[in-house]
């Protein structure tokens, strides 16, 4: 059975999440998501490609930062309907400027919001000045 | 702001999605979807409470097999779309026996399919014959 035979993208959108990781360290960066187009050019290529919901479009992770996924593993769990790729980042993998997407974290004693990693690059060095 | 200001459950479905990390190493074991109460009773009891989008059902993982999720850290990405949960596994995270769900890879060789971790617990022993 084909990969594509066991996998479920969405019947209505024909997308798939996918959960991005940073292979040597784990750390989660980023949640996306890819159409079949998308992932056929992530294989193909070796680098992240998605589908953008909000602009509709086709897009290479880094086409305009430079900050580019590496492939090293691409996973998909028992329902066939998430896929978790494994990468090697440059840069940050966050528009924001962080790492990693998931940079802040619910505070446990006070159920307030905390920023848990540095901002590596500022986000108007990467994309210019809005 | 508070936690939920910043959170974005879908506008139909009321859901976000989770990732599932187990802290210790790292590895990512499953995506499953909450709904705001299934998020609060998350924060409050420290076990990870899910939406079962087929069987349109709260439930907290771990509610049949035993097999329960401490929570250790929620973390939301800067889209506010998507949730990161670390916890702490017992047994296997996987109905289908395995720690993590995504315990299958594409062959970066031939594009089929490989399993890449063992099962470390017989389904049937969890949750009895079909």
């Amino acid at each position: 059975m084909s990969l594509y035979d066991q996998l479920k993208f969405d019947a209505v959108s024909g997308l798939i999440p996918a959960i991005i990781q940073e292979q040597n360290s784990g750390r989660v960066l980023m949640m996306a998501w890819l159409n079949r187009a998308s992932l056929e050019k992530t294989i193909a290529t070796g680098k992240t490609h998605f589908w953008s919901r909000s602009r509709q479009k086709f897009w290479m992770k880094g086409e305009t930062s430079g900050h580019t996924q590496s492939v090293k593993d691409i996973a998909f769990d028992c329902d066939g309907d998430t896929i978790l790729i494994q990468v090697e980042q440059i840069g940050a993998a966050c528009h924001e400027g962080y790492k990693s997407c998931f940079f802040r974290s619910v505070h446990q004693g006070n159920g307030g919001v905390k920023i848990t990693e540095a901002q590596i690059i500022a986000p108007e060095q990467v994309y210019g000045k809005k």
